[in-house]
């Protein structure tokens, strides 16, 4: 039996959207622990007022003294982005974190979880990463795939962070039958890198994308999508740190990812 | 919540069979586009015709104006056997071609996909493949693992088309307990390839696959089976092409298939 | 539908251990092919009378003309420990042979299978192994996976066989996030070896693992567990064989087995 009301925390916000069918976005928390107070306070609230201002609901996720957190209030946020050290927490260590009654950001992969577990269905992330493997650390892992095959979940990214990643996860995206959606592009954007991997399907417009949805699931094939955007202009890249880039590409799809939100809640 | 209907279009012939338990037989669309014009019309429905000789359902699967369909009527045939270029679908694919209203044949993957969401437990395919890895080109993948895994299904098999496909697909069905069933014989078939691989089980009738089959599934055992036949003469294969000798082993499983399937229906 | 009744006999110490919540531990038969007779029955009885004087219930599972057993009787015991030839049956090889009504001992990947299926929750193994690639013989692959991937089960561990075979199993359980936990040690034993690898989490008492996984299912984390616990003394495993080492140490974990078992059939 799920309990999970007992360890998550769905804040009053969030749980207006999804009785609303309103474009609840799902984020993880990393922007916390790349940025340093009080950076990383502004920028997440830029982050949340752009997603509020495109129609969306922001769902930060994050853990504070063991209460899993969708939907972070200010007091909450400050509380964190103050920690002078964040754990960032993978998927994996959350029971632990809760007996531990701990606090820290959710990454990418934890932050899938939780929102699955919590409902959401549409996720906003920058560039996609793999995981160092902890016997050979020279080689990647890729951690996210049971999210991708077993929920209906479509995840807005900006591109692949590395040749080496861009490997992984596309021959794991292949192998399990997760299509790779251009949103207006014919290629995977991947970071600081000439090479080319085509993605699955170019398709022009957001409605047509949650159109693709909709006849997947209504038809059975369970399992996520991930659609990469646009990056912007390729010349700013080369001035800026990583993940000054990755959060200007991750801000950009806002937009793309609130107007596919805002059909998505409704596909039964 | 499921609409399968809205998308796929079973014929009479194939519902009537499911009505009945009678052995109705899953076949990818693949021949329409390995042969020319009317080569393949003659040659489908040549395996149409013997599996009703042999008291079986034809379960061909299309998609053709963005309608999959399971059993495919003569018009339909001719419209696809008739077209200059024809789309090959994957299962990932398949949603696009819906919206985007497009035809084509099914490849084995996506018909083992269409077929078990139609309710189909027996299929009927040549040699078994991989697909190439979209990143390195000159290794394969292998997707069709995740129907084997989670549904309880039987597909008769020619062999493997050769001995790289074979590390890989042998590879994978043993890490995930697909049990491999030899059919009166010991050796996986290899095509052209002196290479030996012992399958798990030799089984000497049809009715004993359908009792380890009937046990594995009521026991909660998930996941399905190949089947591997004799391949015919092997002295004839040096004179002809592959895509001739892989049609003709496949008609020569077409008696097994159904007598399998005749069973297999009536399995709760 | 399941009808796994036909097909295994759970004794009545197992299901009275069932109805009270008791600590039923599952083990894998073995010992009765690693040890000749009567030393292997002189053994398996051992270990069966430490489970129970420490408040538990063997589990061990075997398959007797064609019947799987949860829980074994004497008699039972006695006809599989003389048999000169024993079939060491995999999770694969099950449904054949229920269907040749043969005999043999469970391996540790079907006696996890059987066991969860019979509705088991805590598992005792010694050393972690991997199965020989059927393909390359020279490497391995890693079959249980599926089993701790998709079932609440906690299996009770000595570690972990060779650094071959390490580094696979903790590829895989990082891959899938299967926690790693160290009951009052910090690295993964690994028989005979020098090399180091880390626990995910140290955790110091029975009842705080408990915790852990109450916390983890409650929560819809699916998927099981693996706890290593502390060799005996490195100096004696020099002296002494393989399989003597391995039993001694699956010894000393029945202690922490049946107090985290006491517990585990709780959890809802």
């Amino acid at each position: 039996m799920l309990f999970y009301e007992k360890y998550i925390d769905i804040s009053q916000e969030v749980l207006k959207g999804f009785k609303e069918n309103s474009p609840v976005i799902g984020i993880d928390s990393t922007i916390l622990s790349n940025f340093s107070y009080p950076e990383n306070l502004k920028r997440i609230y830029e982050i949340e007022d752009k997603i509020r201002s495109n129609g969306g609901v922001p769902g930060i996720m994050v853990i504070l003294n063991g209460r899993l957190k969708v939907g972070v209030s200010k007091d909450e946020l400050e509380i964190l982005a103050k920690m002078e050290f964040l754990t960032v927490a993978s998927k994996k260590d959350i029971p632990y974190l809760i007996l531990k009654r701990e606090s820290g950001v959710l990454s990418f992969d934890s932050a899938l979880a939780v929102g699955i577990l919590s409902g959401l269905k549409v996720f906003l992330t920058g560039y996609l990463t793999c995981d160092k493997n902890p016997i050979d650390i020279n080689k990647y892992i890729y951690k996210d795939l049971c999210e991708y095959s077993f929920n209906n979940i479509a995840v807005i990214s900006s591109g692949i962070r590395s040749e080496a990643e861009m490997n992984l996860i596309v021959k794991n995206f292949e192998t399990n039958d997760v299509p790779i959606i251009g949103y207006q592009i014919e290629n995977i954007p991947i970071y600081n890198s000439e090479k080319i991997a085509k993605v699955n399907y170019k398709i022009e417009t957001p409605s047509e994308i949650v159109s693709f949805l909709t006849i997947k699931w209504e038809l059975g094939i369970t399992g996520g999508v991930i659609i990469f955007n646009e990056q912007f202009d390729e010349k700013l890249e080369k001035q800026e740190e990583w993940k000054i880039i990755n959060l200007k590409n991750l801000t950009k799809n806002i937009k793309i990812a609130t107007t596919i939100g805002s059909e998505i809640y409704r596909i039964k």
